[in-house]
């Protein structure tokens, strides 16, 4: 296999730049053009023959753009004679469409698997599914990051003697738990219960809150909804302090800001896997950068050395 | 095979629903969900097992939007145990993107007949591709209707005997001779030569243009630039008249209005293969409906009765 | 389509005569031979050509005897002719494979599922698949049935007036919300935390407990320890009386027995899609039958009727 | 990837050998066996385990007997571990069967194309496809050259200060635009007009031809009608010399040998892309070797070097 | 399924007119043209559309011309929305190719399988393959028919009391037996042993042929070789006759002269699987009609009745 | 293509042992954990990435388990990101079942081969196979060695001047010539005539016997019943010596003892394809190794060297 060529889509140009930087090689540039029919054309402009190639594009909104964008580049790509196509998906976004819970519905979480599949792509560099099954979605290797040493890193600047990491979900406290040991704090769980007409209600949390320097750790925020609530049963616990962290900071309509607005709430912690626009940065903000992974995986599959040996930190990755 | 089920995508329900009425089934209800997070997902709301489905979406804009929804409502015909799956798709806008004439581009054309048949399409039915090999980018089997009765039909109503149908394009006038003969007029050409910076310059129109009554045909209208140049050269022509008429009336970026203020400009025609935007329409507008035709060729293809007898007029089709 | 086909391979043909009783078609025969070295040959001794074959094998012990036959079954088939094959799987123990949660593993959920299409099966039909993404990892329509209407049957000879369906874990207590709800009760869920070290305990159980009449509801039981360790923390809660149910009856390792010893443990319920040995059977086991149902899916997928519609209850499937 | 490894099928053992004398490679031999019962069997004769192995055959008479050898010898490096399979077809003839004018006839172009891969063809390269589209029709990388560098060499050696190049058909004239460019010339073209009834009728020609040294340039010549129709119609126009120019020469039904009975017609040019029968040759033609063009491309690709690069003159290409 | 409509290719109308009559169904006609560059194009003249389309085509010679013709039709009868694909190839001649008996060659009976599915073919009805592995080349389901019946209803005309038929190949002697069996018939074999110089040499006849009635039966004749070593070895045993049959009489290079002109072969027997060209032909040539057969099994391949039930004479078919 | 990983399943990691010993490469560790449901997971405890990955698995008895093992090693070495996958299977039982010759039976030869495909396997490294078609079975290409060098050395030792191989199979005799002719001896072989009812019967010995030191030669010996029958006409014939060999010695139902005691037999030779209990072997038996063949052709698989070249002792190999 020769060279690495990174090429980004639009989604996400910054990260891409600063992979590259990690990487110690140029981003390759490309070209989107949208035709009058709306229709739009890639093009990839560095030689990709024989090239192990990279395309960063995690799926974020405008989702159908990017998404179709990336299928483009990989058939561009593919066309151009490249020598291996990685498709790195820091925020892999249709993986919550991933199972049939009503009649006659799509499961685009394994459609998209397939249509990239289907447009060239080889495998897939991702961070943080929504749930671990999505992994077998595809067909191509997967290489499944986490964010657990960007965020460690980042809380080890406190005094962490009486911290508990708190998940959301009790069904999916296993992240909040490797974290906690990680930072040798405690671990405590909501534990939600999604009724049949998908309300959704947390009827309490499960370990030791009062008094605590509580880390409520998710995998993904968009709305915020599920945080909000959570933040009212851990009021009526009496925590010492709250921070909220999470790996892909999607906050949508208006999350971030009702989020910051929440007087108790020190710090909102998320990572660059997909980009916050600045308008809506608050004081509160902080964005760990997951480039330095992402580069470091990318070194490692280029040259064929073990990419689950870096991140053994967590069972199930 | 059982019965027919008619699903409408986003792109052009108006359209669906016509076709509908002419075939005397009811169009089935369906829902699309956007997410907090931009996803979207597709319920198909009516029986689709075993039944003959035809899922009706043009790619018109927002193509990418739309293209997914249609990969998407694929995906849950298939998943709902569609007998067949039949995407129609009476405008099918990626097909300009057919060919390579640059490196490491996109041949968006081929790729998304690809993900089509890999979402689950089993057949297509289309009207008036931009060129005829793009036929051959699909590996199911495709109907490929045009709307050139439609248009006779409606100019039937002028006297036509000093008619003369100009086709912009010399290399593709297959299609304005087709029409001229139904409708027994002389054809001629713009003589378009592209060069290989792209500028695009009419040098001459061949046939008999001065005194006749013209209407200038062509497979779409995107912007009108290339029509607005034609009706340059036809006026140091002097033609006694001149109407516009196309298939797909995708009018962008203003071309409408722009053609709509042409004072010699007597008619623009188009059918309703893509929708016009009410807003926009002018006093000259006529739209024409392609839904009787459409309605028969889904009959047909239900009873597995010939397409092409329908469509002779028009060989290439 | 022409006539129902169904033959059974040699996991479980009890069940299979029981579903073509009450479909009212014979069950075709079938014969597997072992040559000397071990390899299995499948011969179906009835017509298969155009026949809408439903091949019926739940994967149970000896698991890769039946997976083979079942791929051979699949094979001989669709060289056969049939006209559509049906993989009836009642219990598709693979499912459990799910993720890649160590490092070079397989998935064996996924893998079990391109064989299966790979050897000729079109679609399947099953029941409680371990987590609904499996659903997903199917490219061929999948048909998932559930169990509770039979369970609700068979609890409503009792007093329910008091009654709490109790979840092991309450990441999947959607199931039991929903039974509970169909039998007008309460819902309560042991909150299990599976930690890092794959050391599971389960620290306490939500919901009202004291003094009810409980009935634990899983998915399977195999080796029974998740009940019994939840059985310790309710008897903490003082319940007045203890049911166990759960859809697929695995009951390895003695778990039957050790099951049945618990003298607070009224009775065991569990249905036939797999078969209990009659050796192990305790006077406690009550095994419900699912034939009915599944007799009834495969007159809908045959006759092409919705099958959702008849399992409405649970959303999810 | 290992060496390179050259195999020729026996449409053009001669441009086979050229290349490899262009690339420093040795051809390597190999075996064509027709058996009793007309069927054939090929056997390559030298190492293709991990080579990049180059299966040069154009498509030319008998065409049948060559597309089966040639998808013999993709199966007979396949089934030798090959490490990459490259088609080398100069001229790939069933590229003119590229649309579905009439009911229930084949795409030969597509057919073929999908052939090749399922033979085992990895990648195509290939000299001036009939249409562009046909680039689309491959689900594998095409490399696609042209042959305007060696002809424009060629035509440098004539005094080029009054020359016009005439393309037959305007619809195509790109290429001719692109090798005027490249000699310093002016462009002309037929407008062919091709009616519903197949009648061809060039009714003028659009561009400077009176007294000009005129060069009709064609992607093929096989009957040679359409450039003889042109001739006429030069004639009539005046010109001070005509020379005939393609990259195809097919010359099929004694057409080489009409073309050189033109009294006017100075010279016959064309490339050795397929083989031109000694006993047909006339004094007029000219053959120029596109052997050194394949063999850099070969090597470019064998380097994985950009093959794009090489061939910028002209766009589409 | 909708009804029968077959198609002819160039190679055997007779054979294909022929099943149409026993069919009592019209054979649609169909038209193959070759271009001037020697490519063919075939156009079905017969509505395709949802019909049960059979395309009857032996790989006779001209085998490339008949076999890409066939590949032609194939994607002719796809394209036109064809309800199923039944290749009718009742010579399969590439079956030969069954091995890879030298290093690097092509397995051409592998091949041509797969391109006949690659081209649409969704199965195969066919009659006596070479050797019955080749079966398995398949990956669509094969009707595999014999001519046993139609062999022995010939030969009952005679007295049969004293005949012994003769399979030139002992390890292939399977067939004799049944076919010695149904005639009540002894049966022997030559000892063909083939050694590693390809130098073939019939060392010894096994089994009672003295004064016996012969019957050689072999299940094709090409040149005809190892018939003639055999009556060798036959006449040294004094049988009191011989006659000679096959399944497929090919009758490469003169074998039809040679073996009519050996002056104790009393009969030579063959089926009309392969034409026979009528300026060949023998006063001591019967040619079978298989006709009947094939009829028979189209119309349980179309009915969806059991095709195996029919040719049950013969273990293996 | 980095370095060479080989991993051992459960069948014969003896063997893998061996092969690895003589290649110089560590053994990579493989873990098969067996779930409470019986099911089976597989991790591969070495890196695969970018590795050329080789899997040392014959399919030995228990078959099922040995193969849904391989196919669950494929799995994992896929998703680990090999560089390419080598399925090493000594001995592949199921090409056994390579016919068709019953209705409605499966053709696990086939199936297997697609399934290993469907897994993941890239290519096939085995030997002596049943029949040389099944190579045809094969998508991937297959390396098919044999075991005549090894049985040659070892039958040096003995004085060859009176001696003849024996084939008990006529029609397959080409491997025992070939055998004889590396050994300087005569070849014979029992004319066995397997009839309809599937009743063996050898009716004869075809060559010199008497007096003659004979080596009985097979492919492999299961039952053993074929021999056994073989040694009974030898015995008539009056050889002077008797020794059985054969490649896979399989040596089920007690085939082992019951060969030992025949008094005439001196010898019983196998090679380790396939494990041989130690509690079964007698005196008698010799196991020849072919592990250092293996190591051998691994090696050459993975430079890119000739394999044919190694073995070309034996036309059809």
């Amino acid at each position: 296999m020769r060279d690495i060529a990174v090429f980004t889509g639009s989604a996400h140009p910054e990260l891409a730049e600063e992979i590259c930087a990690h990487l110690g090689v140029p981003l390759s540039p490309s070209r989107v053009s949208r035709f009058a029919n709306d229709c739009l054309e890639v093009q990839l402009q560095g030689n990709c023959r024989e090239r192990d190639v990279f395309l960063v594009q995690p799926l974020v909104a405008p989702v159908q753009e990017h998404l179709v964008e990336l299928l483009l580049m990989c058939d561009a790509a593919r066309g151009a004679s490249a020598g291996r196509i990685t498709v790195v998906m820091p925020h892999y976004s249709y993986a919550r469409s991933d199972k049939k819970d009503a009649p006659r519905i799509s499961i685009g979480g394994r459609l998209v698997a397939d249509l990239l599949v289907s447009a060239g792509a080889g495998r897939v560099l991702t961070m943080t599914l929504h749930s671990p099954q999505v992994h077998g979605f595809f067909s191509v290797p997967v290489d499944h990051l986490h964010a657990l040493r960007e965020l460690a890193a980042h809380f080890r600047q406190y005094d962490l003697s009486r911290t508990t990491v708190v998940s959301p979900d009790l069904g999916n406290a296993k992240e909040a738990a490797a974290f906690a040991r990680m930072i040798g704090a405690q671990v405590a769980a909501g534990a939600k219960q999604r009724f049949a007409d998908d309300r959704v209600s947390i009827s309490s949390v499960i370990g030791e809150v009062a008094g605590r320097d509580v880390i409520v750790l998710d995998d993904e925020i968009a709305k915020g909804s599920t945080v909000l609530e959570l933040l009212q049963r851990l009021r009526e616990l009496g925590p010492r302090s709250i921070r909220v962290a999470c790996t892909h900071g999607l906050f949508a309509a208006g999350a971030l800001k009702r989020l910051g607005e929440q007087q108790d709430v020190l710090e909102i912690v998320c990572t660059n896997t997909v980009p916050v626009p600045v308008g809506e940065r608050t004081e509160k903000l902080r964005v760990l950068s997951i480039a330095p992974a992402f580069a470091e995986a990318v070194r490692r599959i280029h040259n064929g050395e073990s990419v689950s040996a870096l991140f053994d930190a967590l069972p199930g990755h």
